[in-house]
């Protein structure tokens, strides 16, 4: 390993926590390398049109406000290179961070800012189709089934945009979804009721995608439901109101949910709770971003499963930031002192 | 009392944690009334360039984003309006809000979101100078004093960017700090030094201002100083290391923090800090803005005592309002099922 891998912070993840932290990072001479991850840009780079990220009264694409973010960080020095974590070992002195490449890395701090992946609903078909007329994004994929009968799954935000947004391309889109009320904001709902009126979408209330039919070759031909009128009847499949039947669609689009991004982590031996979210300190002062391992710090949608914006993640990419200064003034303290007082500073 | 006056939500202030509630809140139709408080738009306004707020890569103008934001929240049906809260009191259906200019209205949910103001001193001369000399807006004020020597009073980043703000105007600028480190980010004290070298700042370590001479008429004439190089000299008047000296300077400038805006808070019974901070719940679920009155919430730089960038305020107008929409839904369903369920339900 050579000098030039060694680097006092390295952040994993391109998205909104990661790149607000970079430009507080460099601005705070910190010399961040941001690895892109698995989906440069994150999340936000699947939203066409972002009408409330605070300042941009006209709304932003994802892309574009990804991008700004990006040639903020990096005019202050940040480094954004692609490049995927597989593995950040702890040792006494920094992390060593394996990439997927084999390439090694050092920190002497760490900003885990990976987001979170699209879940999958754990059918049959749905593995064998996905990319075939299943799919995580519709942004990304809706214009490829023009005039189909289109299915999204799901009731949150991202249900309902997507959904109001497929309405673009498809003949009818129908929503699934396995409880009777939606969670998504009133401004979607209002939005998707808009297009149920005009005919656009059409509601499947607790219902759920039981199976997926067709072929890599065919795409989707049809998906096999279940409807309970109490909600989610997958999981009353006795109850003789329970009702299974065949509906014919071309597309199915899940919109059911995220899973963060921490296995990377686990040889850390940082806390995550039982659904691989990483907890921080929170409270009140400053190391709210902060784990249970010294140095490794956590922002977006890897720590918050409940708000999930972009303004949210952007703050906590900025504490991030800010707290891991302050670990690494502190180390840069110690570290003068003699190597002895940073391991035994907990002590103290 | 008419019924035009009663709002679901009422916010106090109109900075970037205010308008970004706003926002929220004004697509999750509730209906949001903001009232600008004493500093319509808050501290950004005094900001002539924001290079962090993560988006604008070239900066953006304080009062221009906060503008931005403004126009975002109307836009959604957010009604922004010049008033200050005087007092706000709870009674059992409603927050009963008071304007200083006697106005009444009543909310459902409140989130305050009312800022810090400048702190002073406290050392004689500072009430009388106060607009004559003494100022606590760089920005605003700073070309007033062309070519005069100025004093900045702090070590934050408010501080080094006052600072080097005032070089443009200033013969010399000083800034006096009461320690020996800064506290502010390595960008700002890296500017500063920069200027040092250029001999456009003088920086006056271990030392504080015991008095400001001058009259309204005239304007700062000079100050007393106290330097002990053990820090806060002013502790340590009886020390014969401390020195006491005059020192000529045309402006004094303060930068030594904020005292958070929640007097109008007291009747509620709310939880403060001994510093008048809000208390909010935090915690890693939803209800992080909660505070221990059902239906107030906080945000911004009335809670944060800490971090207090844009970004983070943001992020935290943005969970006050999701916070807030989740409280009116719970309401409203409970208020469905008639008024006893809302009162009783803190017991279920």
């Amino acid at each position: 390993m050579t000098d030039s891998t060694h680097r006092r912070l390295i952040i994993a993840g391109s998205g909104i926590a990661g790149l607000s932290a970079a430009i507080y990072a460099a601005r705070s001479n910190n010399d961040p390398l941001v690895f892109e991850g698995t989906e440069p840009g994150g999340q936000l780079t699947l939203t066409t049109d972002v009408a409330n990220y605070p300042g941009f009264p006209d709304g932003i694409g994802g892309p574009e406000l990804v991008q700004n973010m990006k040639e903020q960080a990096t005019q202050f020095g940040a480094e954004v290179e692609h490049g995927v974590v597989e593995s950040v070992v702890r040792s006494n002195d920094a992390f060593h961070v394996t990439m997927k490449n084999g390439d090694e890395y050092t920190a002497d701090a760490f900003i885990a800012a990976s987001g979170a992946s699209a879940r999958t609903l754990g059918v049959p078909g749905e593995d064998l189709l996905m990319g075939y007329g299943v799919s995580t994004c519709a942004t990304c994929d809706g214009a490829f089934f023009r005039d189909e009968d289109m299915l999204v799954v799901g009731g949150g935000d991202a249900a309902m945009e997507e959904a109001t947004f497929l309405t673009k391309f498809a003949d009818t889109v129908y929503i699934a979804h396995r409880r009777e009320e939606f969670r998504a904001e009133d401004y979607w709902i209002d939005r998707v009721m808009e297009q149920v009126e005009a005919g656009d979408i059409e509601i499947l209330r607790n219902t759920e995608v039981m199976e997926i039919h067709g072929s890599p070759e065919e795409g989707v031909s049809h998906v096999t439901l279940v409807e309970n009128e109490s909600g989610h009847p997958s999981d009353n499949l006795e109850d003789p109101d329970t009702e299974q039947y065949d509906f014919d669609v071309g597309a199915v689009f899940l919109a059911i949910g995220h899973t963060p991004n921490t296995d990377y982590l686990a040889d850390t031996g940082v806390e995550l709770d039982d659904r691989g979210y990483l907890y921080t300190h929170g409270g009140r002062d400053g190391g709210q971003t902060a784990t249970d391992v010294p140095g490794i710090f956590g922002a977006g949608d890897v720590v918050d499963h409940h708000y999930q914006q972009a303004a949210t993640a952007g703050g906590m990419g900025v504490k991030a930031a800010l707290d891991a200064d302050d670990y690494l003034e502190e180390l840069g303290r110690a570290g003068n002192e003699g190597k002895e007082t940073v391991e035994a500073s907990s002590d103290d």
